[in-house]
């Protein structure tokens, strides 16, 4: 089940910036996670918060990540991220992202997140478990 | 000489909400120093950088500002940003900004600030001193 | 009631530079957050997610604040905070920060926060209410 | 050559985590980043600035960097960082992170880093070069 790529265009803030005059590199995680819920909004046509309402889930916390930075970004660059689901399990799924400046990729990212609910019960944040991704959502991203 | 209003609209990021599930302020200050520049490039066609090259100037730093918060924001919200230069000094000017979610007035923040240049001898970044805003700018902003 | 002034020491980081070699003037409003926090948790000896569970409130959200910057700092400065209480009403409350570096001024700022509980009954995080500042947190922020 | 782990302990602030009342990922990545200053700073005796006046340098920008994360961490919470440099070739090196909380391995961080100058007849920011990390930071990081 192959799923589409989704694509954000963005120009690089000045206060997204370090001394150096180039992207502080965790900026780029946060452009990558917005890009995340971009690809689920796109898909559902729902914000996260009326996702969080519809599905009744409580996010989709990283996991694991790593991120490849091969050509630096300054303020006022206009870039292009393209994010792909490659993967997904009962809970678990996989996402690449690739930042392009000028058609060049610049910055890549790999994430492994687990969809999750919340015990109603529990009023404790760090208390969440795994639930499986919605069929209707990976419906929804995938190429019909 | 009255100012035309520069208006963005973005959707609040998950990534700026607290564990309140509302806009942690500080993002607030965030938005709208990505608004001023917005407010610039629309007038003048050019991203910061591309004004850098383009003025020879180092910037438009905070002197003031305040910000008052009448209705939170969560994530999900989409809100439109309406910036307007109220008014210019020499170098010094005035920046207002209001945020309204759903057309109600959520965020309103009040900026002065400098536009400066640096001395092309000095190696210290806190050694900058103001200049005046290049005339060209001002009739760009201006209604006409 | 004359109240206690909290004092924090910080080393500039990096990570809260801009492309000018200074401090990102929306980081210092995360620091006066923190700083806020400080204060109280250095009078009452709880973390803030323990005076959510001993005091059954939700937070002290940002009502207005201002700030003036007059000294610029850059990456490896370091800084101190002096946060005091100036003023509390039922439910509001007035802080002053002076960020010091070398002994001098170099930001001021101003906060008007409200002390509020959350309804337990309402699930919508943006519906919160005011509720009195606990006479035992005052107590342990007055000078004695 | 073994190298001394340095360790750092900081209190999980409000501003860091998001609306599941958890850190926000990419926080960690700031968290890192200042945790790996740390280590230089600690060995050297000098902030960042003042390694770049010290070793003409320009910087360590990140090549390559993962992050797992285990146990969520909440504001409030007291954690260290315990930082490492793994390995270090001519200007390459490697630093492992571990954050602890309660003494349980909560996230593990790896990066891959290079040590750069900058060609002083430029002044385009993203035109930099690695040069070899000197004997001299080597030696004091080292286990004596």
């Amino acid at each position: 089940m192959p799923f589409r790529t989704n694509t954000v265009a963005r120009r690089i803030q000045w206060g997204e910036c370090d001394p150096a005059g180039i992207v502080y590199y965790p900026r780029y995680f946060e452009m990558f996670d917005g890009s995340t819920t971009a690809m689920f909004s796109t898909a559902t046509g729902l914000s996260k918060y009326e996702m969080f309402q519809t599905f009744a889930f409580a996010g989709y916390p990283m996991v694991d990540t790593r991120a490849r930075f091969m050509i630096p970004c300054r303020f006022g660059d206009d870039v292009t991220i393209e994010t792909t689901m490659t993967e997904a399990k009962r809970s678990s799924f996989y996402i690449t992202h690739q930042l392009k400046k000028g058609g060049a990729l610049a910055v890549e990212c790999f994430e492994t997140r687990v969809w999750v609910g919340r015990d109603p019960a529990e009023s404790d944040p760090t208390k969440i478990k795994s639930q499986p991704i919605p069929a209707e959502v990976l419906a929804k991203l995938s190429v019909s």
